[in-house]
């Protein structure tokens, strides 16, 4: 077998075998394919696509090119939530409790990542003495108990996946729904999840700015999930304001608790019951969607939900008391109020640049060594469709330092007001159960 | 500027700019740009193809990466001929003198190369004493003396070609028309011809076996010829079978002088009279192509074309004894028949398959240190179209072994005789002059 074959058939518009994908992968991997192949195939890949079983035979081949987490000593099925990526998603901090109040086991590996704000365990290490330096033994003893804990990831997982990636990233060959879908999958089925919930954004502050797009990596992602035998649904979500009102660490984790007590945002709220909903599922605790979003709105609301919560902070030697009293969680020096320079409706909230603006409070990392303000952050008082008068507060910055202009400034020039109306942008754009 | 820029922008079907372009070849040149990136970029030119100003300007930027010959202490406008490359095509050697022999100056830059049988050189050196070892002075003094000389090609022509070359031969990018055009012409612009014609061969033996494909890469040539300032013309011309009736390097001299003398092959003196006008019209000694290519004829029948060969061997030490007694060239130690299995009319007869098989008599270089065997070769008896009988000869094998039952396979493989009517092909199956 010889990848210039390969690169060459792919071109040519034609179906690859699951040998060849494996020839490619493994080869690539061990070094014995160079990157100027690698990357022409990248790019017949752009134009030409894969079919579904091309691309869950990809998915197979990098998921097998480094290790794979073994969860089967925790009993019951284990389901994994990811979303593309968002501004202000605080959904993983409130599902991995409130699913795990219903039963579903949650054995979340995180990471810390790049960003507008800082990863799930940063967030989560904003809650006085939270760690994740726990052993595999203690994760998987947690999960039985508890029915959740979080470990920072670990072990070589899709190394493929990380090389190609870079290769990507420098070709111009990131945007295609073959690869990014398997990109993806590949690092969630390495984890060893048996089935999967995917929160796939869409809008300004999304990867996938167009609805279509997003559509298309849902159903990509889905029939990978399905083929390769994780059992997988999806969620299609806006992401054109951010999700419920907080961005920032502390803040985000205040609102996950506000949640958790029923009175969380809206939108916030009700894209924590839907993703919820297709887990319960997934981890058998419900028949139906319906059933299992019942279950889990009683749980928001007679306390369960956060009981759980408590007890996985506590777990994890973290300070079961932020619960009932967020102020001890960390606080900015200051906070300063935005205020509408007119009257009208709010008409946009660009969530990529209002991450952008927590991300100049020092919320997020730029880089891998950047140190993260886990107590900055903004909270909106208003989102798109909101009526506001001229002087009201837009909403409320947390800063550590009283220099804040340039951010004030990044954030009138991504909020716009109008004297026309408005509608509220919908939550959920569909849903994938199959 | 970043190639991720230029890469992207090619891949989404945009035009790259002239800056752009430069930028590519330039860095992709000096190794500032890797070739992961350079094949991506390959890769979705493949795709998205290019206009016609950013082939001329690829073509302008690939020149400028190396040595640009000076041939302007050669008085009048230096013509220069390219073919694409077939099985018995010995016109360059016709053409020389012929041309030549009206006062067009043909200053030919000429390699060995690989393939069937050897390159222009190869087969100038069966002429006994032939020689290409002259210095730059000198080749420009002969000229201008005698309107046509032979030199080995010289300088660092088109590194960018070459490199670039190297990369497309392992990513599946060969095959692209603005990649294969800019890449022939980059070399013909930098040996320093004012005016180009091509021959662009077509059919089983071709590089272009689709008519459509090899009109497509004609006309792209003659356009980035054009643009760059240098009159080009082309002639799209059939290589399903052999051209003329010799396939071997000495067989093929013979051939040529048959030709100079009037009595060569129909086809072969037909082909010529077409390439031939081409150059004399663009080297600006006849107004029009009928009326360039009745004074060929003329020299062709006058005995002009042939004189002017001899004086241009002799000027090079060659023995110009060979043009009245070929048997001077080397002979073969042995000569085989191939007859006829049944009669009917000749159908076919594979160009790459025939040209095979004069390689395996020794014809031709496998490899760059492979020696060739000046004198072994093939001559066909009958060409497509012909009526032939049971037992009657096909061709002759001429040989340096007893042992040619491999040989005679392959051809009888490559020959089809029918029962049925066949028409000779056409030879000549476009012309593009503007």
């Amino acid at each position: 077998m010889r990848m210039y074959d390969i690169i060459e058939k792919k071109r040519d518009g034609q179906k690859l075998t699951n040998e060849e994908i494996r020839f490619f992968i493994n080869g690539y991997t061990n070094g014995e394919i160079p990157d100027y192949q690698a990357s022409a195939l990248l790019m017949a890949v752009f134009f030409q696509d894969m079919t579904e079983e091309e691309r869950a035979e990809l998915t197979g081949a990098m998921v097998e090119s480094g290790d794979q987490i073994d969860l089967s000593a925790i009993s019951g099925i284990k389901v994994d939530k990811h979303s593309t990526g968002g501004v202000g998603d605080t959904t993983t901090l409130i599902l991995a409790a409130l699913v795990a109040s219903l039963g579903v086991p949650v054995a979340k590996m995180s990471g810390r990542g790049l960003g507008h704000t800082g990863g799930t365990i940063d967030k989560l290490e904003s809650v006085p003495g939270f760690h994740v330096e726990i052993s595999n033994d203690a994760f998987i003893d947690l999960v039985n108990k508890n029915k959740v804990a979080v470990v920072g990831q670990t072990g070589n997982l899709a190394p493929a996946d990380k090389k190609l990636y870079g290769l990507r990233d420098v070709t111009a060959t990131v945007n295609s729904i073959p690869l990014i879908a398997s990109s993806i999958m590949s690092k969630k089925i390495a984890s060893g999840a048996d089935a999967i919930v995917l929160d796939v954004k869409t809008g300004a502050g999304a990867f996938m700015k167009e609805l279509e797009e997003a559509k298309e990596l849902a159903g990509a992602m889905v029939s990978i999930g399905n083929r390769v035998g994780r059992n997988t649904m999806a969620v299609i979500s806006d992401m054109s304001q951010p999700l419920g009102n907080a961005i920032g660490n502390a803040l985000e984790v205040k609102e996950a608790i506000s949640t958790l007590r029923g009175k969380g945002p809206d939108d916030l709220t009700e894209l924590c019951l839907e993703l919820g909903s297709q887990m319960v599922v997934l981890g058998g605790k419900a028949n139906t969607l319906k059933e299992a979003k019942e279950l889990l709105y009683d749980n928001l609301h007679n306390g369960k939900a956060l009981d759980h919560f408590k007890q996985f902070l506590e777990s994890q030697g973290g300070d079961a008391g932020v619960v009932d009293n967020p102020d001890l969680l960390p606080q900015a020096a200051h906070t300063f109020e935005l205020s509408a320079k007119q009257s009208g409706t709010v008409s946009e909230i660009i969530a990529d640049n209002i991450g952008t603006a927590a991300m100049m409070l020092g919320a997020g990392r730029a880089t891998k060594d950047s140190e993260i303000d886990l107590s900055v952050g903004i909270v909106l008082n208003k989102k798109v469709g909101d009526p506001i008068d001229k002087g009201e507060s837009l909403l409320r910055i947390h800063a550590n330092t009283d220099q804040v202009e340039d951010v004030k400034e990044k954030l009138y020039e991504s909020i716009a007001i109008t004297s026309e109306t408005v509608e509220s942008p919908p939550l959920i754009y569909d849903k994938i159960t199959e």
